[in-house]
C-alpha cells in the first residue's frame, strides 16, 4: 500500500512538472514566427518582384510598393504580360486612379477606356482564356518537382494532419472550444482551402481536367481588372485588395500576386467619390513613376524577401496557433481561422 | 399517344416560357436591395446612432462618422458607458491616435495609459465584466419580443430554410458549384453565423446558461479597446474594424456597434509606424471635435439613417444573391459566403 502511494506521489510530482511547463504562457503567432529557424525562410526571386514607385506624398516620403508575382502554373499568361508590360516601362506616367473603401486600388492607364486617349500597350501580350483562372493540383505537382524549388508538397490532407499532431503539442488537453472541422475544411466559399508553398489556394472536387485548384482573394492580393467575359483583362490595369477579402471574384477574374511591402500606400489613400471609387479628378490621381522587376533594378536599389516556408514545422505552429490564440491577451480561443485571417510571414533580408 | 404529344408539346411550350423568363439576367445584389419595398427598411433611432465630428482635413472637408450602437441584449454595460461619456463631452478634444493597416482605428485619450498624463473619466462608469462579451438566444427573443421593435425571430434554422427557398426561386436548376452546407453553417469560427435584426453574429452550441451568441468583428464595427483580462475596458477608448474581418477578437473584446457612415474618414488615415500602428509624433494625431448622440443634436444637424431588415424577403434574396453571383459580370458563382461579406445594406434618409 505503501508503495502504491509512493508511485501515485511520484506520478503525481511527475504530472506537476509537466504541468508546470505547460502553464508558461503559450507563444503569439508572431513570438513563433521570431523563432523560426533560418532554413525554415525562403528567398523570393528577385525576377519575381515587381517594385512599383509611387511619386513621393505630401511630406515628401518615398512610396515604394513590392509585389510577389505568383509562381508556375498559376496565372502564366497574365504573369507573362505584366514582366513584358514592365520591360516596356509601360507603367511609368500611368497612376493609381481608384481607390474604393473596403474592396481595392486599381492603377493602370487612367483612360484606358477611352479608344482615342488610351496608351498604346505593346506588342504581342498573350489574350489569356479564362480556364486559367484555375489550375489543377496535378500541375502544381509538376511544377513543383520540375523546378526543384521543394522537396515537400503539402496537400490538403497532409497539412491538416501535420496541423492536427502539432495543434495537440501546442495546445495540450485543456482546449475548450474546437471546431467541428478543420479550419481548412470551414471555408464558406469552396470545399477546402490550404496554404501552399506560400500562397493561399482554395480546392475543389476531382473532375474531367482534374483536381482544381485556384488562388484566392486575401488583403494584399494583386489582380488582373477585367471587361465582362470573355475578356480577362491584358495584366496592364491591377488592383491590390484593400479590404476585407471579396473571396466572390475567385475564379472570376486572374490573380497574379500580392503585396508584400508598402500596402499602406494603397490602403491609406483618399477613396474615390466617382461611381467603383474612381477619383473623379484627374488631379488626384496618384502618378507612378515607376514599375520594374527587382531584377532589372541596380543592385543598391533591389530589395530582397524571404517568407516562411508554408511547409515548414513553424509555420505549421504559426497556423495552430493562429486558429487558438491562447496567448495572454486571449480569454476564449476561437479554434479556428479563416485562411486569409493567416497570411504567410515574409520580411526584408539585406543584400547577401 | 397524340393527345400525350400535344400535352408533352404544351408542358415544353410553358417550360421554354419559364426558361426565356430565366434567361434574363438576375439581378445584382445591389439591385435587388434598390428594389426592395419601403416597408423592408427600419429606420434606426437618432438615440442609438453616435456622431463623431473630427477636425476638417487638409483640403477643408468635413469628416463625420456615424456610429450605430447595438440594440440590447448586446454590450449594454458599455453602451451605458458610452451614452455617459458623450453626455459628459469627455471625447470632445481627443483623437485618432492609432491607425494599423489592415487592423484598426482608434480613438479616445491618447495619453490613457500615463496615469499623470491621463484625462478623468466621469463618475459612474460601470466595470462591465467578461460574461458579458456574448449573450444567449433566449435573451435576445426577449428584448426583441418586450421592446416589439420586431414581429419575426429569425432564428439559424428558420433563416436557412427561407435562404433555400428563396435560392430556389433565384437561382433556378443551372447551379453548378453548391456549398456542401449553407453559408451559415461554414463558419471558419463558430458553430454558425447569422444576421439577426440587422447585425452579424455568431452562435455555439447550448450551455447551463443557454444557447450562446455574440456580435462578430466585420469590416467598421466597432469595439471597446482593453488592458489584459480581467479588464474589459469602459468604452473611452474605441477602435473601428478597417481590415479583413479579425475574428479572433470576438468573445474576447466587447463589440458596441459599427460605423454606418464615413469609415473612410477612419480607414483612409495614415497608418502609425509605432508598434501597433501608434502615431510616433502627437502632431499625427487626428483631433476628435465632438461625439454626441444624434438625438443630443440640434434637428438641422441631426442625420438619419435606416437599414434593410435582415428578416424581410428582400434582405433573403439580397444573401442568396451575394452568396450565388449571377449577375452578368461572374462566370463562377461561389455558391457561398462568409458573414462579413454580407454587409447589411444601410442608407441616409432625410427627416421625417
Amino acid at each position: 500500500m505503501k508503495q502504491l502511494l509512493a508511485a501515485a506521489a511520484t506520478a503525481f510530482a511527475l504530472y506537476s512538472a509537466a504541468h508546470a511547463q505547460v502553464a508558461k504562457p503559450p507563444l503569439s503567432p508572431g513570438q513563433i514566427v521570431d523563432a523560426a529557424k533560418a532554413e525554415e525562410w525562403t528567398a523570393i526571386a528577385a525576377s519575381d518582384l515587381l517594385v512599383m514607385d509611387l511619386a513621393r506624398d505630401a511630406a515628401g516620403s518615398v512610396r515604394r510598393v513590392v509585389i510577389q508575382l505568383m509562381p508556375a502554373p498559376f496565372s502564366q499568361g497574365w504573369i507573362g504580360n505584366i514582366r513584358k508590360l514592365a520591360a516596356a516601362r509601360w507603367w511609368d506616367g500611368t497612376s493609381v486612379y481608384r481607390v474604393q473603401d473596403n474592396y481595392v486600388a486599381q492603377w493602370g492607364d487612367a483612360d484606358g477606356d477611352e479608344p482615342a486617349k488610351a496608351k498604346p500597350l505593346p506588342e504581342g501580350l498573350a489574350a489569356v482564356p479564362e480556364s486559367e483562372y484555375a489550375t489543377t493540383a496535378e500541375l502544381i505537382a509538376e511544377a513543383v518537382s520540375t523546378d526543384g524549388s521543394a522537396d515537400i508538397i503539402a496537400m490538403v490532407a497532409e497539412l491538416a494532419g501535420e496541423r492536427d499532431r502539432l495543434g495537440e503539442i501546442a495546445i495540450g488537453a485543456t482546449r475548450t472550444t474546437v471546431a467541428p472541422q478543420g479550419w481548412h475544411e470551414r471555408d464558406p466559399y469552396a470545399p477546402w482551402v490550404e496554404i501552399h508553398e506560400g500562397w493561399p489556394l482554395a480546392g475543389g472536387p476531382e473532375d474531367e481536367a482534374g483536381s482544381p485548384m485556384w488562388p484566392v482573394h486575401c488583403y494584399a492580393m494583386v489582380g488582373v481588372a477585367r471587361d465582362m467575359s470573355p475578356n480577362t483583362g491584358s495584366g496592364a490595369e491591377l488592383y491590390a485588395v484593400i479590404g476585407h477579402a471579396p473571396r466572390h471574384l475567385d475564379r472570376n477574374i486572374a490573380l497574379v500576386g500580392r503585396v508584400i511591402s508598402g500596402i499602406e500606400h494603397l490602403s491609406s489613400l483618399p477613396r474615390g467619390s466617382a461611381p467603383l471609387g474612381v477619383y473623379n479628378d484627374p488631379a488626384q490621381r496618384v502618378p507612378i513613376i515607376s514599375v520594374r522587376l527587382a531584377s532589372d533594378l541596380a543592385e543598391a536599389d533591389r530589395p530582397h524577401f524571404e517568407y516562411l516556408s508554408s511547409e515548414s514545422e513553424s509555420f505549421a505552429r504559426y497556423a495552430a496557433a493562429r486558429a487558438d490564440r491562447r496567448d495572454p491577451f486571449f480569454i476564449s480561443p476561437a479554434g479556428g481561422v479563416d485562411i486569409c485571417n493567416l497570411p504567410v510571414p515574409i520580411r526584408p533580408v539585406a543584400a547577401k
